[in-house]
């Protein structure tokens, strides 16, 4: 049994690593923190998991954290890097859900969060988590920076287009649209039941910290740079995330369909629909997979491509999961195999 | 491996059905007809289920039924009474999920569903599928009965109390709550998210289809009739039954929460939450469990149970297949053990 | 003109207010005070308000207010019964819409608020602001406690049925529904759409404080006490309230749809709609309407009235402008004209 | 008093249209008609009417049209074309909801809209309903093309852009957002809230109706040609819609806030928010405003516009009635006036 870890576990992402693992057979939860909660029962908080966990919340400072194989880290950005340098000391690999090692130039990182980064040495060997993109360097790695949740959507929906070099890189355009779970679990009034139902609206639309994530992502592709107009939106639902992309095509002869269904035939969780499909985010509810398809519209050369993920599966907890299992060379899929609940 | 059958399976039963089917490895789905959709597949009307199943609806003529060990009816009201003898006769059980064999009393249920019985002479031999009730009779039946949504969770809420005396079953009241998919995949205005979103209302409060059954069910827990006031109303949700059952007590002497706790301490689905708790819908969507609490408010005689279950889970296809569970000698768990989708 | 102050005006009563006080051509709203948000323009707070106010949000010492016709307190509780003493002293007329001042026994508000009641000398004097019970005294009051948003639309409902003595008032059952807009715009974890979306629960079942004002309004019908055993919920949703009365009848020969017709007749925003339809809440969202209709079931003794309101209407906002409208003497329905937003 | 008639009063339409004229005192309703529904009392299929109107729905030969001033269509498409030609013979001006009379080039709408068109003399003398392009024309119009709620948002959001001739209009994006009462009251399984709710997803996203019909006006505001992709998407919600314009600028010397603030200044119903906001389309909500505001990311030469309507008022009723008050000499903001519901 793999021993884990969870640092920061009475959020969204924290709740979806537990429900998840719970499935897993090979993984144990050993220890779960919270600087809020410790000493609160688990299932106290999260009554789902009823049955499931005989687990309290400990303070940050619990010893247990060294002892695990992996520690998962759900907390706010910052919280990451100034912890992680220790428990990698003593041996602990590391999946990091928060933003902290996502980026590689500290530059940007430093201007888009804020603060300055507290751990730049790790940076460098700190591999992005997207395992359609860095699947090897997953398996070896002992920090992983797991990627955002609009920046999985999006990056998987671009790749096979900016991997072939068939679009016009120097303005993609994308989407983007989200559940409220992915704001966090923290008290706001902005996602207040109140504020967001039946309401729809875009945000962060002069400029997102997933921006430069997608854009680095992007970047590694093609090996030059490209830039990307993103914009998010807030959905009245709780989880699910959908991004519509747009591309100028410049090669206008290949069969995007067979390229698209050729680059993810051996991944597990990406599916590709047939051409002209409109991929639900209920389709892929509570489920790790990132489903898409491909659209053109009469007389244009722009290609659409319509791509949804869970926000906190794919777009958090399950890759973390599938992170993990390529890691400790665990069959991919482990604790990732059942069906979104749909409807 | 049990070979498995469904009659009906494009609504919401059915699409749950082969979700949780999914995860239950001694059952194989080997037929699902449709009327309306003959020769599509599966996974076509259902993307939730791409990679799942290769397997597409066949019409109600599909003789591979006939083979089956087990067949679950998801049709609509009717339509169990008038092709379940034929196939019966041909050694299937069945498990049927609408009402046509819930009512044991013939003149009522022609009374509630409008038509003449087609199949009387099944109806004394079928068994209502509440295993907390009647779980011997289910593992030897060849026709189970399984029990509306609304009935479920007020018969669990009640069933204690009821079971022991200690409260005035001359008038108990259950206040019941369904997200929309409780109406089915048909068709209708009402049940437009156009009309119902961003709503609430009553409907059935002159009497519901579920009253006598939940009648019928008090009435076998204490060897005498009962009356209840059943109101249900339309939640601008999709999935979960929430209901709040009010009963004068008569007997005051007894610690009601030690009562619950033990009553259902072996039962795999029922979760007994501490007193004063408020169970949610979400602690329990996608799961099998029915998780209930009790309250008293100062200076009142009176106990209130709050209940809640999936509609589509515990209420529908998860209790179906629990009964398949113990009907085949299975663990009852078998297929049912994953955590609840929160958030 | 008559010049109009709101106390605590950046919650959602206080948007309502400015809301509905723009249809309203008898006044002028000169001064809205917040503590957190002074010098903040309504307009920017509130972009719906966008063109229909040139005005900015003041701090608590607005003496303005004190030149105030009539003054609202969208206050939380607490707050009212501190500032009202000299306000009043200064000549204005006080419509709070907290619960401060809605109880007249000292001991059961401090008990239910638990605190101190710091203006226990305006209790007596203070007006129950249900205009259906109280209008004559409304118009006479120097301060009206506004009612509670459950409580309006419960004690309309049993209004008739107590008053002529028909029911048994020994045990009578409101089942109550919200959405959360009811709860306020404070930041909380409890109503962030990741917690409230797609799920329902009971709160405060052990006991919410409307029960002891509905209970208050029932012996005043009644001129005895009487017993409510009242379950709120919360409902995924943004505005109104839903109430599901359960009483035993004890007189069973009258026509009780033609005494809430008659009983109804001259009020302009109760309807009582044909016996045994369903009142949905979108019927009076933004509207100032309690809209009922009655139920019996077979051979039951039992009525049941379900009955909606828009919280923020007639259960907050509307009502203390209906209360205005009758202390100034204007026309009851003043600013208050405007259908219901369906769908 | 202005005398009006509605064709197809059933649908969300056709209810918003009398929801919005209850507070219009210059206009009266004289008939509604409805094929299914003929001999229904208006307020007992919209309850939120009752008190408003003493009006049932006539079937649609009844004789009262004619001697209407205005007749509104809110009708499905294909039916308007079928009916206007006598209605006009006999004097009455006409609103057409529908999409009858939206291109002016028969050769698309019979492309878009599957059918022959059947009163093509009557396409060349029809004015576009959208006030901030053609008022003038309106003003004078015997029948009024009432835009499309997509193409509202989306055609006043890019409107100075183009007009002055700043970006580049071989290919515009407008992403847009739908609640689902933009897709009608018939009774379709693709909108019940089963299937909407808690989920997003785009839909015609390889080529929608409203396409051409922003392309038309796009033309029409620079003398030439323009492409736009425009990719619509499901939001679970009922009302409001969202479009996110991305434009690259082929002019970057001019000040946009300014120009929009400017272009916009006289319009009643256009409300540009500071650079930089996020309208939500609560802000719009019941109201007949479209709001408005600009963006720029870091280092991009592209604007990006997020522009927000109430499908049913300024996408549909609203806009429909500011053309019955433009052809009437009537204010512009009659019966128009009442701020948005938020929350």
């Amino acid at each position: 049994m793999i021993k884990v870890g969870i640092v920061g576990g009475t959020g969204y992402t924290g709740v979806e690593l537990l429900r998840l693992l719970a499935d897993h057979d090979q993984v144990e939860v050993v220890a779960i923190t919270s600087r809020s909660e410790a000493g609160t029962r688990v299932d106290e908080m999260f009554p789902s998991l009823r049955g499931y966990y005989d687990l309290a919340f400990t303070d940050a400072s619990d010893e247990s954290l060294a002892a695990c194989d992996v520690v998962f880290f759900a907390t706010p950005n910052g919280v990451a890097m100034r912890r992680i340098p220790a428990l990698m000391a003593k041996g602990a690999r590391i999946i990091d859900l928060s933003a902290d090692f996502r980026l590689q130039d500290l530059g940007v990182w430093e201007k888009w969060y804020g603060e300055q980064h507290l751990a730049p040495e790790l940076v460098p060997a700190a591999v992005y988590g997207l395992p359609e993109m860095f699947r090897e360097k997953i398996a070896g790695a002992r920090l992983v920076a797991n990627p955002g949740c609009y920046a999985t959507a999006i990056q998987l929906g671009f790749l096979p287009l900016v991997e072939q070099g068939l679009v016009d890189t120097s303005w993609l355009i994308a989407d983007g649209k989200s559940g409220a779970s992915g704001a966090g679990r923290a008290a706001k009034v902005g996602t207040l039941m109140g504020e967001v139902g039946e309401s729809f609206k875009a945000y962060g639309a002069s400029g997102h910290r997933h921006g430069p994530e997608i854009e680095q992502g992007l970047a590694a592709m093609q090996g030059k740079p490209a830039t990307v107009t993103f914009v998010p939106h807030l959905v009245p639902m709780v989880r699910g995330i959908e991004a519509t992309l747009y591309a100028r095509l410049t090669d206008d002869s290949q069969d995007l369909q067979a390229l698209f269904e050729s680059r993810f035939a051996d991944e597990p969780f990406v599916d590709v629909m047939p051409w002209g499909s409109h991929p639900e985010t209920r389709s892929v509810r509570g489920g790790n997979t990132c489903r898409m398809a491909l659209h053109r519209q009469p007389g244009q050369s722009q290609i659409i491509v319509t791509s949804v993920i869970d926000n906190l599966v794919k777009g958090a907890a399950g890759q973390a999961i599938q992170n993990l299992n390529i890691m400790c060379g665990l069959p991919e899929t482990q604790g990732l195999k059942s069906p979104a609940l749909l409807p």
